[in-house]
């Protein structure tokens, strides 16, 4: 298997996550090849500097590629696999971008012999999709996650974590089912919480529309995630469904304490229950703020 | 009664919201007096010119002062209504910041005549306390809500519309009941949101630390709010029940309905639902993003 500087890229899809992995690559590898559906998001990869070539053709961009990066929601990347499994030469590492793992990790591990598939995941990303917003450093001190089959090569798990390495993630290898179970509670139900409230507040504006003239930071901040794309958000939700629901049946279940506490007047409860949260953020995942 | 400029301003409280006001009112008054319990706050917003000068003593800080701007917790505002009241000259403007508006009205009703009270609150902040947030750029933008009572005369609520003005906030003039309805849906609501999910992704971390790997920027803008001063926020809960209780029952009816369309597997159903929420988010609140 080929190291990365030798490797030919294929790209699949040229949106956000596409586009800025392209430019990143661009320089580090053999070549970036771009595959998209329409002509316009090929012509924009080119003038933006984040693919060396494109092409409308699928086949003809994977069949001579060293990697493929499937970079299109989660069950796009599903039809893809099949697609594509056929058309790639012998040991080509075909690595997915999507944002739940289990069933594409399960769908690789039917690909033909031969073919090299890793479950790749970036923990990074904007509520803005499409190629205009896409960025050289998107990926810069990311995690990526990485979720190899047992059919994966050590050769193929290390040219993933070059990979990964080269736009400035941060290589993390992680069980497909683990995986899922960890970014729905602090990815999916984040944006269903997100969506929750403005909800919300659209229904608290259709009784008085002074609402939004009193919105402030954080209620932007608190509820920008539902400004994702809708088409990215059901294939996660859909292929996440267990996980999902089990996470927020349990933030439910935080909220439900809270309002107790609250509709009883509980002052000593309710400061006991806050400070604790409060402490509990400060102790993890409030880094990089 | 005076102008502004020729006002002298007592602030009571030298926290983050005070002393970003007497930073951004220096200048524009004849006299910014700041008073507060201890002598550490008061020699940090010297140090930080903040105000022209500093009194541990509630009475000397009030008795001379043309405005008396109280930047405390409510339930500390409530409690230094009472005090003052007997302490301030007459036709004196007494506001305050305190983010619930309808038990500080109904305080300030009971003041002595003479007084001229106003309630106030810009929607800014951060949810860091303290002066050593401060900043004298807080107030710039925000739209700073003012709830005159039926005693406030025209004059007091110019001085207060000054006031506002004078920090860069837009004044916003409402009734004090429909002030709370509306920050109950943006912002306390958001905060409990937060709170959950916090609690929810600590209880996650407590089965694989590992969450907090994979959380990224989506996790830390939703939780965000979780980091706020938990004594503020008891004070705004508690002196909002009803309001905030009935905002989170629709928040927790919206995430109920998309809960139940994930379960049922309705896809067309949760894109139509989605996509609704989100457009909803586009046509307002979003501003400033």
């Amino acid at each position: 298997m080929k190291q990365l500087t030798q490797s030919r890229v294929a790209i699949v899809g040229l949106g956000l996550m596409g586009g800025s992995l392209g430019g990143a690559l661009r320089g580090k590898c053999r070549e970036v090849v771009g595959v998209a559906r329409r002509a316009e998001s090929i012509e924009k990869a080119l003038a933006g500097a984040m693919i060396d070539r494109g092409t409308l053709d699928l086949e003809e961009g994977v069949r001579e590629a060293d990697v493929v990066v499937l970079a299109t929601p989660v069950r796009v990347v599903l039809c893809q696999l099949e697609k594509i499994g056929p058309l790639v030469p012998p040991q080509c590492l075909v690595i997915d971008l999507g944002s739940t793992k289990r069933e594409v990790v399960a769908r690789m591990a039917e690909m033909p012999e031969g073919v090299q598939p890793l479950g790749g995941h970036p923990m990074c990303g904007k509520e803005v999709a499409g190629i205009e917003a896409a960025e050289d450093t998107l990926y810069e001190g990311c995690t990526f996650v990485l979720t190899p089959l047992p059919r994966t090569s050590e050769e193929a798990l290390a040219l993933g974590r070059a990979l990964a390495g080269a736009v400035g993630g941060q290589p993390l290898i992680l069980d497909a089912e683990r995986h899922d179970r960890l970014v729905a509670a602090v990815s999916h139900l984040p944006y269903l919480l997100a969506c929750a409230l403005t909800g919300a507040a659209a229904a608290a504006a259709e009784a008085d529309p002074a609402v939004w003239q009193v919105a402030a930071s954080g209620y932007r901040d608190t509820s920008r995630l539902a400004a994702s794309d809708v088409t990215m958000m059901l294939d996660i939700l859909l292929t996440n469904k267990e996980a999902v629901l089990e996470t927020v049946s349990s933030c439910q279940a935080q909220l439900g304490d809270l309002v107790n506490l609250l509709q009883a007047g509980d002052e000593e409860g309710l400061r006991t229950a806050l400070s604790s949260i409060r402490q509990g953020r400060a102790g993890g995942g409030s880094s990089g703020q």
